[in-house]
């Protein structure tokens, strides 16, 4: 929080905003000393409570995070200001403001560098910092906090590990910035070329996706959503591949079947959307020229394949074809190991050629699966792990999809104002299923009612308490979230 | 087809209508004798043949049942009525035919025969009258077509089991159709009491759902809609359940985890309906009575949990609760070893259970689980097949959708005429999902322009396929059908 403070100064705020980011780290300094006092008998860590400690850490933080909010005012309520915060550091990007306008520099400041501590991991960040123990305890934090189905270290030691790719992640973060300052400033927004190249490649580095003007990245040149579209795909890949790039390993990097996938993904979808935009499907009316369909299918289906949730159109008015390939998008994810959402690429190809295992098993009982999976024969309990987390995945769906039809705002009519016109639409099941999908896959943005031109502002403190453990959910990969709720694990051992 | 044939002798049909039954048989005759010809080498099946078997066996059926109504003219496409009848085998209910009164009485009788046969199962009802060998061949059947995670006899011999199942079937029809005897006729259909008695039971029994008067269930006395509510209920229960019954062992019955769940979910489900219905959630006007609210929640409900899809009201105006608990109960199905579709509650049960059991493990890695379900204790391989049935399952789901994203009725409107009024809804994504929900699930109606008061006749051919095959994927339960796609079934053994 030194950091928006220091932005807060930078812009000569008000009083109440410099103190609304001075109470929380006060708070905190406190609470961290006098924690410190009683001396911990074993400092090392067990599976469980890595996992719950993680999980823990986050309820924490979102707790802590959203305090800024409600001090100064942008956000007073705080159920709101609390999903707001963990929409950040989970990287989803779904808001509640409604009048970004109105909103501080130092409050855009920290959201969207919540994306940008959220998107590698809180915990792995601190790892850095604190010895390592050879216990296993820090690569007990690291599995819970990582998403993809395996985590391994790169190099021998955890913390080099981890350092590496942080250095990896920070450069790249870098470069984004300084390409996006190549572009001519926005209209109107001359000064503030800087702060907003900023904060985009936060959102585009931690695959969040808060807005910080009106209307997302609709105002960008294209010059700079053709820049964050392709930044998006990288920032969607597995960070090893970078560190086998930079150690010169570059064929290693083509063998992998996760990122041929991806691209393979990608090149399908912008298809499919490019073509359903220029009417070779439904019938659609020619609201954009080619260039235009064609910069829209790829910023959109990059940004929601990596689960950041940014828009340069209104696609909530797309035909079904179009839409119906970023809803698949939103499921699939992109690559583990990056900092984007949803299901991840890896899982489903194993959860694919786990189902050929069964039938093959169901064809000849005896018959012992080989199946490999970037290079490694890909073991039974993998491919369980993988089917078990599916399971889940699709229950806590469905679960919240019903929690979410409580809501008062069902059957509501929403005036939706957007560069397609202004319009009209009702809050339907398409709004819920989309909302639950756009938080578990931590996207942000949905369909319907809580589109891209709208928020999720109108629902119920209650739904937005479902919407907000559900992005935790997904950010974790429900287990360690899971772990929390059995009473086992608060048992001493 | 001799069946259809006699009623379309007792209703003194036209010689076209005699003849769209009397070709089939003929070419079934010429064809059944043909292939006795090469004596086969071996009179056993391997499991994969047994499976592969289940699934072609289903396809021909489709194939060869499709032809009546192309021969009368009742449904002139050929897609059109392999739709229909694979939807009738499936007992899934949904139909392509807009104008229910210009079909035939052997037609009608046809169809909603059809969901009798393919409730308990082709192949099962085969069973009954060919010898029984002892090297499994008849489990291999029983197994690929009898929904569930576990299927086993409850007799030692297999030809008895299925002799005592069926006899329970036809004794419950027997029973339902003597009962909707003694309502009073409807107004307007007097001499038909006995004809509609029997076809709305063989939609009860096999839970299929096809209806044979305009408006499905609506026309229908306030009496009779309660007796097939509380049929439907019967007929989604476990049969062996009902054999316990009939020998005595009552305790055992109540025993059963899988049907107390059942009836919790009923409950719960007409309760979150009619508090619905009756405005205590979303402000909904007041169109029913108490009593008309307590009798469509407590029939819709039964309907849709059983996967049957009869209809007494307009359900997809209903309020956001209602109608996604109504998606809810479609997803979850009614119990194993029943005539409904649908994931089925023991596998739900199996899925809580096993992913309780990983929590577990990730706390105490060297934990034993213990778990129990149904008084046995729940193996690993039992979860992981259900892990994996249910990832195919949605995996499917979302597969199905993106194909009907191509679909150029996708946007279009349709105009309803319900109990409701007259309306117009747009062709959107929750149509698509809930068409292939309710054709996976073999449910039949679903919402939006796909609703009880429409019908699947706007989708393209390519769609109509796409459905057909779901359908037959739903009653399968997916891996009997994938095993045809693999090259190895194909070879000798």
């Amino acid at each position: 929080m030194f950091v928006p403070l220091a932005v807060s100064f930078i812009y000569k705020e008000s009083f109440i905003h410099i103190s609304a980011f001075l109470i929380p780290i006060a708070a905190l300094t406190i609470i961290g000393f006098l924690l410190q006092i009683p001396k911990p008998k074993r400092n090392s860590l067990y599976q469980k409570e890595g996992f719950a400690l993680t999980a823990m850490v986050w309820l924490v933080m979102t707790m802590f995070g959203a305090i800024p909010f409600v001090i100064n005012g942008d956000i007073p309520n705080y159920v709101d200001a609390c999903f707001e915060i963990m929409s950040g550091f989970t990287t989803t990007g779904s808001s509640v403001i409604t009048d970004i306008t109105a909103v501080s520099r130092s409050s855009l400041f920290w959201r969207s560098f919540s994306h940008w501590i959220g998107g590698m991991g809180i915990l792995v960040f601190v790892l850095i910092f604190i010895p390592e123990s050879n216990d296993g305890s820090s690569m007990h934090l690291l599995r819970a906090e990582s998403p993809g189905p395996q985590v391994g270290k790169i190099v021998s030691k955890m913390k080099v590990t981890t350092r590496i790719l942080y250095l990896i992640y920070l450069g790249m973060t870098v470069i984004e910035v300084i390409i996006l300052m190549l572009d001519k400033p926005i209209p109107g927004y001359e000064n503030d070329q800087f702060f907003f190249s900023l904060l985009a490649t936060f959102a585009c580095a931690g695959t969040g996706g808060f807005g910080f003007i009106p209307n997302s990245i609709e105002m960008f040149h294209p010059f700079s959503q053709y820049v964050m579209s392709i930044f998006l795909i990288l920032f969607g890949c597995n960070f090893s591949l970078y560190y086998l790039l930079l150690i010169g390993k570059i064929k290693e990097v083509f063998r992998s079947e996760e990122i041929r996938i991806y691209f393979l993904i990608i090149v399908a979808a912008v298809a499919f959307v490019f073509l359903s935009l220029v009417g070779k499907f439904e019938a659609f009316p020619q609201i954009y020229t080619t260039e235009e369909a064609f910069r829209h299918s790829l910023f959109q289906v990059s940004s929601l394949i990596t689960t950041t949730g940014f828009t340069t159109t209104d696609y909530s008015v797309w035909p079904m074809l179009a839409k119906t390939t970023l809803i698949m998008v939103m499921f699939i994810g992109a690559m583990a190991g990056s900092t984007a959402g949803g299901i991840k690429i890896s899982r489903i190809i194993i959860a694919i050629k786990g189902a050929y295992i069964n039938v093959r098993k169901l064809i000849s009982p005896r018959y012992v699966p080989k199946t490999k999976f970037e290079g490694k024969t890909l073991e039974q309990k993998t491919i369980n792990d993988v089917f078990a987390f599916l399971t889940l995945y699709f229950f806590i769906l469905l679960a919240a999809i019903f929690l979410l039809s409580f809501d008062p705002v069902n059957g509501q009519a929403v005036n939706i104002v957007s560069d397609a016109g202004s319009y009209e639409v009702k809050h339907g099941f398409f709004s819920n299923f989309s909302a639950v999908l756009a938080c578990i896959s931590n996207v942000g943005p949905a369909f319907e009612a809580v589109g891209p031109y709208s928020s999720f502002a109108n629902y119920s403190d209650f739904s937005k308490i479902i919407l907000t453990f559900v992005m935790l959910l997904g950010r974790l990969e429900i287990l360690p979230v899971l772990i929390l709720f059995n009473k086992r694990t608060w048992k001493k051992v």
